[in-house]
């Protein structure tokens, strides 16, 4: 059986997969827009850590309508911009067609089940270090592993089938069946750096540094795994720690909340931020420090 | 009777609460700094909305050493500053001698009657608006009464007489023996506010206009209350919609510390912040938000 792939926001991660699939000819077809004239002329360009490799004439689109009906939708838009996906959908889906929810925070695959409840929903979390450089140029600097769950059905042979091309493609690629608790597990970096960062507008260096700062990340850090325990995912306290030795190691970095902001792009507030509050409230927990950030976030926003 | 008053700290307060002293004839020594030559060449200049005045020759001093001991000592130092009394006080003090500390926040008493505990220390909060707007030069905007309050001794005939003499001179004065209510309720507006529009660079109408630091703002105000109402000071949850109401018909304002922020002067985090969640917490609760914003601006003051 050949799976018919379409990727939804062809930046770094949805770039470097969707890439790595055709170049092992698997089918794939990517959605563009202010690429779409340079990759027409000029094909689409990974360098990567592990060899560097072009695609010539990868299928490429920049109007939803033309795209054929796919059996695998990889999406990997910012969250920020998952309201086009009630459009788009309908017109690569059939019934049997699989949507896989590459982003980071809490409640991407909720969602877009409430909106298109007959679709088959499943998250995924890309362990990878890759930005796009330039047009059609993305840099795969470092690992590239992916962790699949599904959402709202059993898994299934097409599931199983995708991720055998993953692998087969070079992408090292895992069905979970505890995708939130790797969903909450990534939250307890992302929500005590992503948010700090900018309200403090610092890199994660100088938060780890002053004494205070760095007692607001640890209690962050230890409100998410409060919450997660609350949802019944079980995080010990003690992975706190170990984040915070990992960032310590780390050299001054923005997360990409940090780097969005800088850039005058909408931020992932939601999904990293609302909802796994609203999901530990909803659970007894109240997070209120994380609260708070969000809050402050809210209103840098608008601002 | 005739009293001998100190003013440590000549700036708005000290200066207007001073100079109104001496206009009536009340024997007040002015200790005095970057305004010293100034005010000796040209005196003291109240712009009072109740009517301007001039004191021609005060007694000033820009020497600790060469006061003269007081039988009242008006602290009205920002409280950044509390800390050269332990030097200061002992030049200008005698047995009897009673510290009246007009500053905003909680515990100033407590520190002082600590670091010299066979002081007589008072507290007192000021509801004035005044700014002082040059050298030697005062603007008294509206109000001015005083509440003063025993820390650690009994109410006396000293302290009676000073309240008188304050009256005498144009200041409405009380004695209060609730003078801890009066500074957790300012410190409801107080810490919401202060904290806010420096970690957020806002003045006071952006904070109430955006929806989510709206409620922020109000729900610092409601952990202040929880806080007041663990360490048996009864304020009712209501009191944080009046403020709301309150600061809703204001205009645009900047709070003390976001002003002291803007002219890189050291911010009253301590008083304002640091002791209210300490004291809180020793009774059993915990100001989480508040601390968040006390550990950010830790994190803004190193900066």
């Amino acid at each position: 059986m050949e799976i018919k792939y379409a990727v939804i926001g062809t930046g770094a991660i949805g770039g470097y997969y969707g890439a790595k699939l055709a170049q092992h000819n698997k089918d794939v077809h990517f959605l563009l827009y202010s690429d779409y004239d340079h990759v027409k002329n000029n094909g689409l360009t990974i360098e990567s850590c592990d060899g560097n490799f072009e695609l010539k004439n990868p299928n490429i689109y920049n109007d939803i309508r033309q795209m054929p009906k796919c059996d695998v939708i990889l999406v990997a838009l910012k969250t920020t911009q998952n309201e086009v996906l009630k459009d788009y959908l309908p017109h690569i889906t059939h019934s049997k067609s699989i949507v896989i929810m590459i982003q980071n925070g809490l409640g991407v695959e909720r969602d877009l089940a409430n909106w298109l409840p007959d679709l088959q929903v499943c998250g995924a979390l890309a362990f990878i270090a890759a930005t796009k450089i330039g047009k059609g140029l993305i840099k795969h600097i470092d690992l590239g592993r992916i962790m699949i769950g599904a959402y709202n059905f059993e898994r299934n042979e097409l599931l199983q089938q995708v991720t055998a091309d993953f692998n087969e493609s070079g992408i090292p690629a895992k069905l979970s069946d505890d995708l939130q608790r790797a969903r909450w597990e990534k939250l307890v970096w992302n929500i005590a750096f992503n948010g700090p960062t900018v309200v403090l507008n610092a890199l994660t260096d100088r938060l780890m540094k002053n004494e205070l700062s760095r007692k607001m990340v640890y209690d962050l850090m230890l409100e998410v795994i409060k919450g997660a325990q609350a949802t019944g995912v079980a995080i010990e306290e003690t992975y706190a720690d170990k984040m915070m030795a990992m960032t310590d190691k780390m050299k001054p970095y923005a997360p990409s909340m940090k780097v969005d902001f800088d850039h005058k792009r909408a931020m992932e507030v939601r999904y990293i931020y609302t909802v796994p509050i609203e999901v530990a409230k909803a659970s007894g927990y109240h997070m209120k420090k994380v609260e708070q950030i969000e809050e402050q976030l809210r209103f840098i926003a608008e601002r």
